[in-house]
């Protein structure tokens, strides 16, 4: 969908309650691509002892960049979309830094989107936190015309 | 292990600084199980136009269940666990209402305690708005007698 | 769909190359359930020390009773299927003997199926060896009347 | 572990079962890294309308190949691995020629090891028909000297 970057950093950080609420920040997207920063807040931390972000704080981002993603699949913002699975490894634990949660799209079928995602430290891009990977459902007002 | 429930209850709400910023309550815990609440409020939302809990609320809310019923397996709280892998169907949407998620163990080895979870309405205990698994890693400062 | 169940034992006996080569048999089928045989053979071993089955078998037949579970969905064998993604986990080794594996349809959408899997050997079936998800996407040739 | 090629292939191709009796070819090991061959063949099909790969030969194909990363972090052959779980996404078929499977090890802790798949047609390379994730648990004999 040929959106400005100011339309989907408007659903990401304003539409969308949940996101909000955790505070997350659009970086960038373009076709098949998103990434989102999560800015970090102590009530973020899931592991007192480890001071580590809470796996649901990742979770609730890679759902959300891949979802992202899958909008610059959209003819217009009629077409919709809903999460079918989420599957998350964590690989390392997050520390009390921002960390950045990128989403690709690896399918576009006409009816549904597969995505992979990574989560890494904002300072330290090459090491990953969390992989995770996420089917959309898409319907698409208008047929897809290749796939 | 052989703490009373207040233990748990004081460890979810109280000091996982994540479960106690989304309101998580715990229902209920016994060996090898556990339940907790999601109280619903507005910033939950994670589609705007369905009024749909966002699925990284539900993704939260399966990695803390999951986790309280692994502790049930420690010896002392000198053990510990760490989520190695969190997987969500989504079946239905979340509504604007109060939502339990339950999880229960469906082997416990000695390094690794593999869950199961599902999520649904309390007001609508039979329909299943989400399923999830979790493996979680565990350490345990005695070993485990038999498996 | 009203078939009987001579009908699914061709299907998964005889006209799916892969399952005849395993040597798969359809124990029983019903509305959103079904169950296949996995006769042990030598060459079904992964583990050579152990003596197990290879998770690859296990997954071969999840694969197939969740497809032959979602089948009885179909309105007729117009309708199609493909598998979307599989997930399993392995919670015991299969030994050498007779596996049953179960699937049952968690929800059936109307462009997508999702289903959830056991197996156990056919001689202790409270044993579950692994669990499986699966989620299949279905073309109806003729439009699902309420989801 | 520093064993030559031949070691692997004779695991992969004579001493595993079940990849024996698939015709799996071990292609290439490297630190963290394998990659295997499926040579085609008409009983290893799925669906027999689209004349298409059964999942259930990816599945063990990613099992086996993901093993065999893992077996790169071995100190010797006295280290055991099993698989903790699998997850494989379908992109696309299968069609009726030689497909390739790889994986690469993208963590391995003291206990557990996280490896990624992907299978594509030997003449096609660029054009993923199925991603995977396996998580494995290791024994190792000798402790890891760092994670």
């Amino acid at each position: 969908m040929n959106a400005s970057i100011d339309v989907y950093k408007n659903v990401v950080e304003e539409l969308i309650p949940f996101n909000k609420h955790l505070g997350f920040k659009l970086v960038d997207v373009k076709q098949d691509y998103a990434s989102i920063l999560i800015p970090f807040k102590p009530h973020l931390i899931g592991n007192p002892v480890k001071r580590s972000i809470h796996g649901g704080v990742i979770a609730a981002a890679m759902d959300t960049v891949g979802g992202v993603a899958g909008m610059t699949q959209f003819s217009s913002f009629e077409d919709t979309m809903a999460t079918i699975d989420l599957r998350i490894d964590y690989l390392r634990y997050g520390q009390e830094k921002d960390i950045i949660c990128e989403a690709k799209i690896t399918k576009a079928g006409s009816k549904v989107i597969f995505t992979e995602m990574k989560a890494y430290h904002a300072d330290e891009p090459d090491v990953i936190i969390s992989e995770g990977k996420a089917v959309y459902s898409i319907r698409r007002k208008q047929a897809k015309v290749r796939e």
